[in-house]
């Protein structure tokens, strides 16, 4: 594997600070099939090693914990976002919330509340006002108060209707109310601002076209204006989904990652089933890593876990079918982490992959890998890629923020129909029909059919969970 | 006047350097109408002073003069970029030029011809590449290759079909021929890449409405293909349509401030007549930065003279206009430049104001005046401006590489018709109908129907011009 290194390591090792966890938690559901397929929990040890990582209830919390520049690489801003209320003063804002206009979030609200309550989108404290909404929309990049750059390429929004609007009246601030009615959180000294949906859509996607899941899902019916404003949340999302535990928080990782002493951690962004071609090349990434001198990297396998579309795999049957191919030993498990990234998807490619690397370096991960096409998929009306395959790791590797992570763009593994094996494709032995590509529609016929697919594509506990999936889904369809 | 004043006024005053000017011509007719109305010449003198800027034939040229770092700010990438070939090359250019696989330009690829060779677009030495285009979609700005980050807004491209790709074949060098057949340029080093039209209208124009002037004009049925490389012109781009004289280049104007001892240059962009509120408000800004302690602010008066859309009044109507204006005292011809901007209009509001600002810095002025919705228009096709009215100054303010212009936004004029003169508006007085707003459709009517606007809305030179203008095309249409 060739890989194209960009030599800005960050080698500080200040010590992180401990996790201040709050641990009454607000319940959710998030869009999970009914009939779950999740029976095992085999990462629990491997994501929590052997220390409990949890406060009781009874120790003292600290709010907005100094400046975490542990490890690897330094947060956006210098200082890891944290904006959970501390346990000590959340009776008071609770009170304080409840007197205040109210505005409902839907899921993706919530999802985004998770997102920039734990500082993935570092140094953002609330939903953007009308200054960062523009820099993020125009330059894909925000100027910090000291005159640096820290990149922001999605707008992190919040949309109101008129009525909402009408009745937040003069008020500064308002409570954010969840999907089950329950509060969640304040948004102090708020900005309303005009919400111009075709343009927000035409510079994020780089299209108009209909079709585009996060625009149906959330943008076309949204309200015309926006919410932008400091947030404090009442206490950190949960979703109680069986799948919590796999939630870590940029902070959490940074100290997972000092704890396992890791000099280099590479992370690989998915939201598709782990075949024996990534693992491959996350295995080959580790080898590369070592003949550069790094004495222990480790894998940040990162599954995103907020919104996706509904022809993706559900998150719960990826969780499993990831923890499948870590038993089986197909990646290690001593250097591996698993962890869920609670952001939503866009589907906006070369936009999004920006963001997708950013909140990493917020959590701490000094490499990002980046393959063919990222966030990407294929055009709702025309037969084509939506985004020029090559643009996501080329707009990466010039965008401005990200200098300081160093870009891994990977090479394209195929199944090797000599050696029956994943390989990374060879242009030379092309011609001979050597290499074939199991494309994610062939996948899911194989799946379906329950046919397998060629030994060695993938292992064979999370072929299982995929075809257990794509089948339950076939009963449920008759 | 409420001015913002962002202080980095950049004070070397290192000699510029004398203009190697070229002088046969190549000949181009721009969008110009069939009837002239163009008369006078009043211009010539304020232009050039008392002194002669070019060089005889005779003279020895030098190719690509040493870097000016002129006056009051340095040009972007901190040389200004000059790509006409020297005399004495340029026998031998032409031979290889006519021996190259040939490229088209229409008359707006040959606007673009003219501003790159001249360095408006400094430090860009051609038609975008694939990273340079990425970039400034994405980004809105370019990195150098120093690290430094330079403002570029404008996709600067050009288009090519698949039969004219297929006949470059594996050149690396082609020749660019204008609209009249004529060997322009050479553009060197090539890369074709995709042109996806539609991801490049969004993200410029922010939406994929049809009916944008420019992309009807020249980006619809252009090629599938974009060509980037470095440019080098045979000859200087002249029109030959009596305005030539007004076509300064970023080199000559550093050199009209430096002669005239300036220590301010505002840049004043416009695309129309200039009325009384638009010279109270540069008269403004003289007096305002007279009082900051500046002791000789000169305006550059910098019409566009590129495409622009049908219902826009034409370039030489707008500079028969301004010359009568400056003649009737309005403006003070001692301590303004009128210039023409050879750049095309995008009609892209916040990201075109950009670009009209980052290539005035190159031209040498250090403050630069935004009004309400800079370079906007209205939706094509909704009952609204298309952009935010707000934006352009916003975006401007906070765009990457043009942190060392001085932004002064504007204040609103209108006509106040209890003192009888174009004023600053004041709110305070709104609700008693004490301020007439004269729109361009009002403004138009007048002009169509032979009414004369109110007393003190434009000076009676510049008005007969715009009644001239309109009536001749009154009598075209019927």
């Amino acid at each position: 594997m060739s890989l194209t290194i960009k030599l800005h390591v960050t080698t500080s090792h200040s010590h992180s600070h401990r996790l201040n966890h709050l641990t009454k938690f607000t319940s959710y559901s998030p869009n999970i099939r009914s009939k779950s397929i999740y029976h095992s929990d085999p990462l629990v040890s491997i994501v929590y090693n052997t220390k409990p990582r949890m406060h009781s209830p009874s120790q003292p919390v600290v709010h907005q914990a100094p400046a975490i520049k542990s490890s690897l690489i330094e947060p956006d801003g210098g200082e890891l976002v944290n904006l959970v209320v501390p346990e000590s003063e959340r009776a008071s804002r609770v009170s304080e919330a409840q007197a205040l206009p109210k505005v409902s979030l839907n899921k993706i609200d919530l999802e985004w509340v998770h997102v920039i309550s734990e500082g993935w989108a570092s140094p953002l404290k609330g939903f953007m006002r009308e200054d960062e909404y523009l820099q993020s929309l125009h330059f894909n990049s925000l100027r910090t108060k000291d005159g640096s750059v820290v990149n922001m390429s999605l707008p992190i929004v919040l949309a109101i209707d008129d009525e909402t609007k009408e009745r937040i009246g003069s008020s500064t601030n308002v409570g954010l109310v969840g999907p089950n009615r329950d509060l969640i959180a304040i948004l102090r000294s708020i900005e309303i601002y005009k919400h111009n949906k075709e343009e927000r859509i035409a510079r994020t996607w780089g299209t108009t076209v209909s079709g585009l899941p996060y625009v149906e899902e959330t943008i076309t019916n949204a309200g015309n204006w926006l919410i932008g404003g400091d947030l404090e949340v009442l206490e950190p999302i949960k979703y109680n989904d069986g799948l919590d535990h796999y939630r870590l928080s940029p902070q959490q990782l940074r100290e997972e990652f000092d704890s396992r002493k890791a000099d280099a951690v590479f992370a690989f962004q998915l939201r598709n089933p782990v075949h024996n071609g990534h693992a491959l090349l996350m295995n080959d990434t580790r080898r590369s890593l070592i003949e550069m001198g790094y004495k222990n990297p480790i894998l940040l396998l990162h599954p995103l876990g907020g919104f996706t579309k509904v022809d993706d795999v559900p998150l719960d049957v990826r969780m499993e079918q990831h923890s499948k191919v870590l038993e089986d030993g197909i990646l290690d498990p001593k250097t591996t982490i698993v962890a869920i990234f609670p952001s939503p998807m866009h589907y906006a490619g070369p936009t999004e992959v920006q963001w997708h690397a950013k909140a990493r370096i917020n959590a701490g991960a000094n490499f990002y890998i980046v393959g063919r096409d990222p966030a990407g998929m294929g055009h709702p009306t025309e037969n084509r890629d939506l985004y020029d395959p090559d643009h996501g790791k080329k707009v990466l590797s010039m965008a401005p923020g990200l200098e300081k992570l160093n870009i891994l763009p990977f090479r394209v593994a195929a199944y090797d129909t000599v050696h029956k094996k994943m390989a990374f494709f060879d242009p030379s032995r092309a011609n001979k029909n050597e290499f074939l590509f199991i494309s994610g529609t062939k996948m899911r016929n194989y799946a379906k059919t329950g046919e397998n697919p060629p030994e060695g594509f993938m292992s064979s506990g999370g072929w299982k969970v995929l075809v257990n999936y794509y089948q339950s889904l076939q009963t449920e369809e008759y």
